[in-house]
């Protein structure tokens, strides 16, 4: 929520909702820059999400602000709504402050002024621990509070209004011919969630899996009565029209480094990563493959363009105590990811994705698998070319 | 609280409280600027303080992060906090949205907390309604809350930090020789705080005196460990040295109204009011004396500058229903008042008040006393020159 403007357009969305369909309970994010004029005051004290209460009773007023205006537009627009803070529900979460969990929300009397006819409107982000402080679940946490109360009222559906008008076959900047998908499993939403295409946080996809609430994400601004379709997030077993690749998924910020011949016992690969997290870095894919000799092995890993020259010198400082031979890193790379439920049943994907690359001269530097996606790293400059290939290839345009 | 530096300087002031004394909790305003701006984002949904809880929600917002910021500050310090909000302790108020009364606190737990060393921070202007809908008690609620607080906690003393260093004789900057009062009662605070002495609100002062809570008004500029001894606002068995008067209070804000020969009736007083109510004119100043003729009455009473005109027009209006003979007004005016708990047991203090103003050739326009006021309307440009005089004549200087 940006402006008097765009609070006034998304009233009208909800009046537009609670006009034709059943009750209907409202989760507001604070508005644009909001959150982060909060937090930047709470800095000016050394405040910061670690700090614990203090921090979250700032960070929350912003989505508190906006249940008000949220109220009062829709009383412009002649609709009776309630407000309810987290405190009221409560929303239950674990006492970890600046990035709590929602245990519980007790959503009966909500869900009963809703039956009464009141519009419920509820602030994102916020909680209460069971002692009654208060807590914040961490940027983007609004979407999980919308999933959480849209499960513990067992609602239809929960709508995302977001700035996007759907769940997309890939990126419409890259790929022209990119389509709007009607529905995409949880577990492929997570995928491509988590590989840039932030349409949800994965919070929010996680919980709507664990508690089976379908998700809509769809525009937020199309006016009231357009049509407005956006992207179902469902159960797999919901989709009827089965694809076997429903999306293709990249990310520009990779970059790898290889261990040679790290010793090939239980605690090697252990050893590596407890350095890293040691230090901060964080590892995005992993690859080991047997290296020449029998008791060694190959260990590749990825991390962001940011923490590569640390990621180095902090390998090349645990050389002796880590036991490999030698290292090789590569800066400029992407992750190409091909994405798909189907591919768990069918042969031949993972050939289909090579060829395709082949094809287009785009070599390959690694290669990981999960049950519903491989991923590839290719020299950054061929990043929009193999999205394209792939997309095609899969027969996606 | 203003910017992070005055913030800053209040916990400094609170971090010596605690190191030098018992438990303190600490009650916040908002930022200055801060409720005015979440006003104005209210207002452009037509939200006002009528509008219920949705506007309380948003104005509410301001002291709650002044409360995390409070808190941030102490940790800054090395001093224990926690946050405790309306809803948490809870501050029970009635249920007029934007302009509600605290009829509860439960605050064993914050006390409990207290005596455990941490130091409690809470939010004024807020609280909750029995159902627990989000109120706020007005502008100037900090004060109340605060007093509210002290009183719940039964604690010793409510310090009330602001941009002055105690309650004076009268204005310093018309009489240079004003001194500061150790000590003032309640009822005389009451008298001063209505006359436009706007140290504290009149609601924190009536709620202390019911509830016989000292609270004492101080300088928030003044370094920790600095003397600032400030006024305590007390119970009058508690001032030892006695006055006769305490103060001089002026409000130039004053316009008079005579009616003259209205019908001495039962009802024709409460008849002008109840015009005037209606019109939404607030009357300050009431005057009734006998006219000449034995069924008739004279009745004065005055009202703002702004309202003068209107005041004038309603009367002339209704002159046939209410049947008072002729009208006059006088626009121009000052009330100046003798305030004092010792004039009810001593006579001649009025007397010594119109020599002292008759003696400069000050004409008094109307006169109207209360047990412990005696007020005077003076032209409005011997207002100074008034207040100077009963300063001198009462022994203040």
């Amino acid at each position: 929520m940006a402006d008097a403007a765009r609070i006034r357009a998304s009233a009208a969305l909800v009046a537009h909702e609670a006009r034709n369909g059943p009750g209907v309970a409202v989760v507001v994010s604070a508005q644009a820059g909001e959150t982060d004029r909060l937090v930047g005051l709470a800095a000016e004290f050394g405040g910061n999400p670690q700090a614990g209460e203090p921090y979250d009773v700032i960070a929350s007023s912003g989505e508190q602000v906006s249940c008000g205006l949220m109220s009062l537009a829709l009383a412009e627009l002649g609709l009776a709504s309630r407000v309810w803070l987290g405190w009221r529900l409560p929303v239950r979460t674990d006492g970890v402050h600046g990035a709590a969990r929602i245990t519980d929300i007790a959503a009966s009397e909500l869900g009963a002024a809703i039956d009464g006819g009141e519009i419920a409107v509820a602030p994102g982000f916020q909680g209460v621990t069971e002692d009654n402080r208060v807590t914040t679940l961490g940027r983007g946490g609004t979407d999980t509070s919308a999933v959480a109360l849209a499960a513990a009222l067992d609602a239809e559906r929960c709508d995302i209004f977001t700035d996007v008008d759907g769940v997309y076959t890939t990126d419409p900047r890259i790929e022209k011919r990119a389509r709007r998908l009607d529905r995409i499993s949880y577990e492929e939403m997570l995928e491509m969630a988590s590989l840039g295409a932030k349409v949800l946080q994965t919070r929010s996809v996680e919980l709507a899996m664990a508690k089976r609430v379908p998700v809509r994400v769809l525009s937020s601004f199309r006016a009231p009565g357009e049509a407005n379709p956006g992207t179902v997030v469902c159960d797999e077993d919901e989709i009827m029209e089965k694809r076997i690749v429903s999306g293709i998924a990249y990310s520009r910020d990779e970059a790898r480094v290889t261990l040679f011949s790290l010793p090939d016992t239980p605690t090697a690969l252990a050893q590596v990563f407890t350095v890293l997290a040691g230090a901060g870095v964080s590892v995005d894919m992993i690859v080991r493959s047997q290296a020449r000799s029998q008791h060694a092995a190959n260990l590749s890993f990825t991390v962001g363009h940011a923490d590569i020259d640390r990621a180095i010198d902090i390998m090349r400082a645990a050389q002796t105590d880590l036991g490999f031979a030698d290292l090789e890193a590569q800066k400029e790379l992407s992750k190409v990811s091909v994405i798909g439920v189907g591919m768990r049943s069918q042969a031949g994907v993972a050939q289909q994705m090579f060829a395709a690359l082949a094809e287009r001269g785009i070599a390959i530097d690694a290669v990981s698998t999960s049950e519903i996606k491989i991923s590839a790293l290719v020299p950054i400059d061929y990043t929009e070319l193999a999205v394209r290939a792939l997309h095609a290839a899969y027969g996606l345009d």
